[in-house]
């Protein structure tokens, strides 16, 4: 292919664009080209000025972009022209733009219930958690000595599950209801003895349909036989080795599951409990009848219902299962000075080091989720979760008690918020009518029954009308006379919750804000410096992009609202699906994996659904190189395939020869390579079309992990040309959706045309997914719906040429980087022409005398900087991504910190210091111990806290000394430390 | 009077609403009770929690808070029965009920001009500033250690201003153009030799009318003579003292102003001008032309319509003028370590201390919308500018080249944004009515002209319709090739502008979002802690509160839209205004006054205008006691009265015998007396009814200064309970809008029934004011009605007993932080009962040998605090106010504080520790201090950074040593710093 029919190179547009008038330049821009607007976000997204881009250029010895791109990507792979998507529009634009979708979609008040429930988000938790970037631009906190305050935040949050399940131990969020469940469901199989054969998982009925689906796909290719049934005629075999239970169930009633968990336990199984996280606050919880598992939503807990998604979804167990736990665990240690801290726990559980041998490709949480319904939590405190529990409780006992009066037949077994109401004066379609009339959604069974689920947001005056809905004549006030609140037992909780201080203290709205901003100042975010973690695309979040997502008519839209109150939004993901396909060269994106791991495993299962398809479903060999990411594996395995590594050379490539070998040898069975382009080593290697080639031509499909995508966007479509068969996107990383501490994470994939028809779907909603569909994968048809618009507005502004600005720069920045730091720390991998992609990777491996990659680490902080990527892909090293969004100050700064830090060690091989006495192993530094007395460190206190100019200027202070990781898994403690801990 | 009908305390409706169920507490609720909405803001608003208030109250020696308000506040003047509001309605609630009157706004496109445009709010600032806690609730800039960062934002603001002026001097910001003006022509009064006579001052016809009508109330009580007329044919005599010119004029033209400019001064009179802020990037700056005073409106950099306000008006001048310009002006200086530090220069200038001597009451600034503006130009510098003021050129070009074509008169000069046209082929009916068919809104002058203005907000699309409405047939594209943009000399702009590095550094939004947390950061806000100023009522800024203001329907409302497309508003005003009016026991509200002090004056006025109207216009005696805010002085005196101050007693009351013999004495001329009440002496007098009867016999008018009324809100009514006439209320102390960091300010006044008729009034808009209005006193009809909804949603939610409930819990808690600080530092004055009302005095002027004021308030620093006010009423004492919503644990950490640093001075008074050595005479520490190696003081860094537990939990770092005032004052420098002294 070549490159033809682009008169100028889409940075020439971009200084064009960009280019502002001065008094010496008269007629700088035609007055046509002044016609259009001027807040142009891709001069804003973009960190360096043109005049930078020239300086950077010249000192890689280059004299434009163009040239830089060539050296870099490969000519072949190279896309012809250009992105086939409008120009740049403005930021008032797009707002405007989406302002209009927003309002094509119709919000009734929805009473459907199903897992999703109105709640009030409280106004101090919108404004100073979802919309600051304080809290949303932060990166996972694997740093935790700069992270306490997510951290504090998320142990919040697994004190409130465990408290509220009844449970010894919870995780720090899954990633929606749904795959909580099929995550149990593994648990439970992973917790089986050795020796036992059991095979079969029991899902109740009464569990709601989306989680008996996504529980079914996963399922499937683990070849685990799933049982839907009811609960109450289940017969045990000793094949069952655990069983799903919802409750309250779907349909409302609160049951005795006890007799039956003991049942299950007799026989083996672990039970898992589905659990409304609100009807805990009233209810006996699954910890006290028998539960070992509970799983559930916290959407509810002020987390806007966002067309689905993204929510916290949570999961909890006993003790003897927390190394088996999927998903990130906080824990509490002790850092070097002997104060408490917190981290992340037990990390050697996650995927990237099981790799094919993990049973969960999880990595992304829901961590911004997380942390707004654990500060529901604490704001709320137990007195105020019951009396919103209570209020709900009573409304639903005000309507069961008036449609009862009024002749319909409703549950017979005692509820908290849901109801499924029949055989009354007014049949469906009446209520029905009635119902759309005054803009309410119900649940309309397909047996004729209505479902009504009452929740936080419903007023008085909603519940008079939902009486008239059904005909019921008597007053909200008369009917609430006599509902009886409490519950009989055994279902009323008896037992304490949130007795921690923390639920018990930030109650008036002063104190809330407060305590949200002391822990948003142990944070060092994309507010404070660069965030350069490789393979992580830690850029610009605008607040134009996130601006509409607080808009009413995305943020309270229920999943499963009728399609003609969803015209907004869907025609949103019309246009989003359109580009995204365009960008990727692919025939069609699904929208509905809700992380990058998810999309990964979503990806497999369409290749594999495809080689069923075609009569050849014993084609289950997954290539791998040694270099991907953990989940590659992960997701493979999930997807009921064997992992075969295939060899990279020195040069960090895949070794060609051992690929061909390997699909050769596994010619019948190869079912798909999954590849990292450009690769996690950060170069573009020559030979990906050969690599794609060779598997087409042994019958196989090839993954594209789209981890690096921002390395391609508008230079080459993984699809159109190079050959992938199905990617996933990162829209967190490549796509602007911030990365909120750890999560959510947006993953969808797209599919070449073949792949189409096996498109993930939905249960509940029908249009969704391919016509020979394999299934849900989440529990939403659309997955993270609610910040989809961040991605649209991202894509919008920056345009075809925006876009491909934005991948130029940021390959010129990484370059910019590697080149910088080449004589301190030499670069582990270039392409042929010696330049790296968006990322690099500095070796330190050399100095490991002298220096661990940790202490590098630390020392950043007391810079100011996180991290890079440490020892990923290969141990001992560092990995760099610095961004289109860093301006060239930045980049020069972190370097100068890195050079500065070299000097520290270089102090360490010439025998100037020793390394425990150096600042190195003492990073990071916390103001206290600045401030203490007995300093007997051979460097000065300025050099251990002020060792650049800038953090005179701006000094970010670590809350905690280095934390102690191998006393906190020693020690494992999962729920908040006592308070005198802190005093 | 007596209380009586109301059965039982409003604190007891607050437990009762408070309260939530607990596990031993089946009960707790009716289920009726339970049905109301569980999001009540007055448990939020409120700190303590009702176990705190018993606690408190046993501290007190009190059972109850009817004891302590019995105790606190003389009965005769305590309300009979309870305020005629509705009850406390929920957060839900009352956000959806703005959003429906925001909806009753319809929002045509407004191309009216009169110096107010459409502007573009970078999202950047829009959600770091003005949505941002951290910059919104901060505190006036007294203690500038700990306010750096708006500081340096200010300062920014001053350069822009001298910058784009083409003058020496700005100061950093005051409330309005037209009250800039005014202000400009008291200044150039002021400016005259000390034998000139000069008493007129001239106005340029061509000004907006709004500055004219300004201006003209302004002069008539001062009796200074105002000709409006024709520059061209003014005649100058020896009496004009200054001219007003506008720049470019009302109606659109840029007239070389040079030659007028040059006659002025050849006759002694200064020259003031008032500029459009964005054409000044354009075209020759009134510095270069002659203008020794400039003055114009920053909103449209950035700031939103809001219906007229808050802006940030500008005044530039001659640094020979500096020492008689009103308001604040930010200066440079240098702290204790040598490095440079930002302060507010020339305080002596502030009225506070010229009392009856001033010549402007002007207090409050527009600290947050000159930051905003400040930041606006930082976001787009010089060149960004430029653009973006070439586009609005080019626009008008095109339409002006449109119209003409058609046959059109316009504007013969060069034109910037705005034409005036007339006499074409379809007349104004014609012309209105098709633009209200497009939605746009035009200026209709009074002879059949249109004018049209246009703005950054202004679309390619706009302008083609624009075109349509005039009937032009030819297209954009086509005009805009016609269109020369640079002016004829002497027009041009040829001088350069904004060069300094911090206009020309954070153009990406990346850096621009760090800028603004790195200020932030520098700064003490109530995301800290409390910031406990006396009488300035620093209470919660609710974060529901501020949601509404954003709304675009509230946020883009042109101030002078027709009446038809304002409704929403005009219903919230008319809302606010009886609740208020009920609150005061008044009549009615005026909303237009933008300031406190504007309040005051403007409630002087009405004063002077009754006693004219009934033919006793030689009224003009205002007694005013010696403890009262020194803005009282200045506003009568500015309203054209004499004061004669009126002494206290001892115990800090109004000497009665003193003020009924000065009433006496001046019985013939007694015009008024202005009292705050409950004093500013943090008492409640028992003698408030004796007084304002002592002045009602003798003919006087009572002025109530409502700086206090967050002590009286829901307790006692000024009008109703014990006589008051006028008073204004701070809307920003008791009705919850924040403070700004200095601003905005909202002084709405209420008037008693014989005020009425003499309201101030707008000159554009029909029906705002009385029959007899006093004229206008500020440019929008409705003062600063953009931030209305934060009052109108604090009242509603809080309803009748909650805002009582808050008051007696702003009286609760100021007499526990008496009572505790007690034995520490004696509280100075108290009412009969022995209990201060809602703030108290404490005395330190026994220390004053060991210790000074100031030492102590830098000390609060290292603890993390705000000072309290400091040597106001009383020089050497604090005044504390911790309002309602500080919680017990908040009070009990300050008071802690309080008290170690008490031992500190006791310490030096134990001559354990000289003062030069001691932590209190170092305070405040930076962490660079407690970094420095040469530490070689007798106490420890730990004590010097650490003094408290809580400081190890959340430590607040001033980002300098303590600034010299005296240093700042004789080297002034009041633009940014070179920015090696950074380095």
């Amino acid at each position: 292919m070549s490159i033809h029919g682009y008169p100028k190179t889409n940075w020439q547009d971009f200084i064009e664009a960009s280019h502002e008038p001065s008094p010496s330049d008269d007629s700088p821009l035609s007055n046509r080209d002044l016609l259009k607007p001027a807040d142009r976000f891709v001069k804003r997204h973009i960190g360096p000025r043109s005049h930078d881009v020239t300086y950077m250029l010249a000192a890689l010895g280059l004299s434009s972009l163009d040239e830089l791109i060539n050296e870099a990507v490969p000519q072949t792979i190279r896309i012809d022209g250009h992105l086939n998507l409008e120009p740049p529009r403005s930021e008032t634009a797009v707002l405007n733009e989406l302002r209009e979708l927003a309002a094509q979609n119709k919000l009734f008040r929805p009473f459907i219930g199903m897992g999703y429930s109105g709640t009030v988000t409280p106004p101090v938790i919108q404004r100073n958690v979802l919309e600051n970037p304080g809290w949303y631009t932060q990166y996972t906190p694997y740093q935790p000595e700069i992270s306490q305050g997510r951290l504090e935040a998320l142990i919040n949050f697994q004190t409130m599950i465990t408290d509220l399940t009844g449970l010894e131990i919870a995780n720090a969020s899954l990633l929606d209801e749904g795959t909580a469940a099929a995550e149990a469901m593994t648990l439970c199989k992973r917790a089986m003895p050795r020796k036992s054969k059991a095979n079969t998982f029991f899902v109740s009925e009464l569990c709601h349909p989306q989680t008996i689906a996504v529980v079914q796909t996963r399922a499937e290719p683990l070849d685990i036989n799933v049982i839907v049934g009811s609960h109450e005629e289940y017969d045990f075999s000793e094949d069952t080795f655990g069983v799903l239970l919802q409750y309250p169930t779907t349909e409302g009633d609160i049951l005795d599951y006890g007799p039956f968990a003991e049942k299950a336990h007799e026989h083996g199984a672990i039970v898992v409990v589905a659990a409304d996280i609100l009807s805990l606050v009233l209810l006996r919880p699954p910890g006290e009848f028998g539960a070992d598992v509970a799983v559930g939503n916290t959407q509810r807990f002020g987390v806007p219902l966002g067309f689905g998604g993204p929510h916290a979804a949570y999961m909890a167990t006993m003790e003897k299962y927390q190394r088996i736990m999927p998903g990130r665990l906080i824990g509490a240690s002790i850092d070097t000075n002997g104060n408490p801290g917190y981290r992340l726990a037990l990390q050697t559980r996650e995927q990237h080091i099981r790799r094919e041998k993990a049973t969960s490709n999880i990595c992304t949480s829901q961590v911004l989720l997380a942390i707004m319904a654990s500060m529901y939590a604490v704001y709320h405190g137990p007195d105020g979760l019951r009396r919103i529990a209570r209020r709900v409780r009573l409304f639903t006992g005000v309507l069961a008690a008036g449609v009862r009066q009024a002749g319909y037949t409703l549950n017979e077994s005692p509820v908290f918020d849901t109801l499924k109401i029949s055989d009354g004066p007014r049949d469906q379609a009446a209520i029905k009518y009635a119902a759309q009339a005054k803009e309410i959604n119900l649940r309309y069974y397909a047996d004729g029954a209505i479902g009504v689920s009452l929740d936080e947001a419903t007023s008085r005056d909603d519940l008079a009308v939902l009486l008239t809905i059904f005909g019921v004549e008597m007053d909200v006030e008369s009917l609430a006379d006599r509902v009886k609140l409490g519950y009989d037992a055994p279902h009323q909780r008896t037992s304490e919750f949130l007795a921690h201080p923390v639920f018990n203290t930030y109650h008036s709205e002063t104190k809330m804000m407060r305590y949200i901003t002391w822990l948003q100042n142990r944070d060092l975010s994309l507010t404070h410096s660069m965030i350069p973690l490789g393979s992580c695309t830690m850029k610009l979040n605008g607040a134009v992009e996130m601006l509409s997502i607080t808009l009413p008519e995305f943020s309270q839209m229920h999943p499963f609202s009728p399609s003609d109150q969803t015209q907004g939004y869907r025609e949103m993901f019309r246009r989003l699906e359109s580009w995204l396909a365009e960008i990727m060269g692919f025939a069609a994106i699904s929208l509905q994996p809700n992380s990058g791991a998810s999309g990964e495993y979503t990806g497999m299962l369409t290749i594999r659904a495809y080689h069923k398809s075609r009569g050849e479903g014993h084609r289950n060999i997954c290539l791998i190189p040694s270099s991907a990411h953990g989940t590659n594996p992960a997701s493979a395995t999930m997807a009921g395939m064997k992992v075969v590594v295939v060899q990279c050379d020195e040069n960090g490539n895949i070794d060609v020869t051992d690929l061909k070998a390997k699909a050769e040898k596994h010619e019948e069975n190869l079912a798909a390579l999954m590849v990292t382009y450009p690769s996690t080593h950060g170069v573009y290697e020559e030979a990906i079309e050969e690599i794609c080639d060779v598997i087409h031509a042994h019958g196989g499909q090839v993954y594209l992990d789209g981890a690096n995508m921002n390395a391609l966007v508008g230079l080459s479509r993984p699809a159109a040309d190079f050959g992938a068969d199905v990617c996933h996107l990162n829209l967190h990383k490549t796509f602007a959706i911030p990365h909120g501490g750890g999560g959510p994470g947006v993953g969808p994939i797209g599919v070449a045309a073949h792949l189409v028809p096996f498109l993930p779907g939905s249960p509940i909603v029908a249009g969704v997914g391919g016509e020979q569909s394999l299934g849900a994968v989440s529990s939403a048809p659309w997955g993270s719906a609610g910040v989809m618009p961040i991605s649209y507005a991202y894509i919008a502004m920056m345009g075809d040429w925006g876009l491909t600005v934005a991948t130029q720069i940021a390959i010129l920045n990484a370059n910019y980087i590697a080149q910088r730091l080449e004589p301190y720390f030499p670069v582990l991998y270039r392409g042929k022409n010696g330049r790296v992609a968006h990322e690099c990777i500095i070796e330190l491996r050399h100095l490991k005398k002298f220096v661990t990659v940790d202490d590098v680490a630390k020392r950043l902080m007391d810079f100011g900087f996180h991290a890079p990527t440490m020892s990923f892909p290969v141990p001992g090293t560092l990995m760099i991504e610095p961004t289109e969004s860093e301006s060239l100050e930045e980049l020069d700064r972190f370097c100068e910190a890195m050079i500065a830090i070299r000097g520290e060690i270089q102090d360490i091989q010439d025998g100037k210091i020793a390394h425990e006495d150096s600042p190195l192993a003492h990073a990071p530094h916390t103001a206290q111990v600045i401030a203490r007395e007995d300093w007997e460190r051979p460097y000065s206190r300025e050099q251990a806290a002020f060792p650049s100019a800038f953090t005179r200027k701006s000094k970010f202070w670590p809350y905690v000394g280095r934390i102690d990781n191998v006393y906190g898994d020693r020690h494992l403690v999962c729920t908040c430390l006592p308070i005198e801990e802190y005093e």
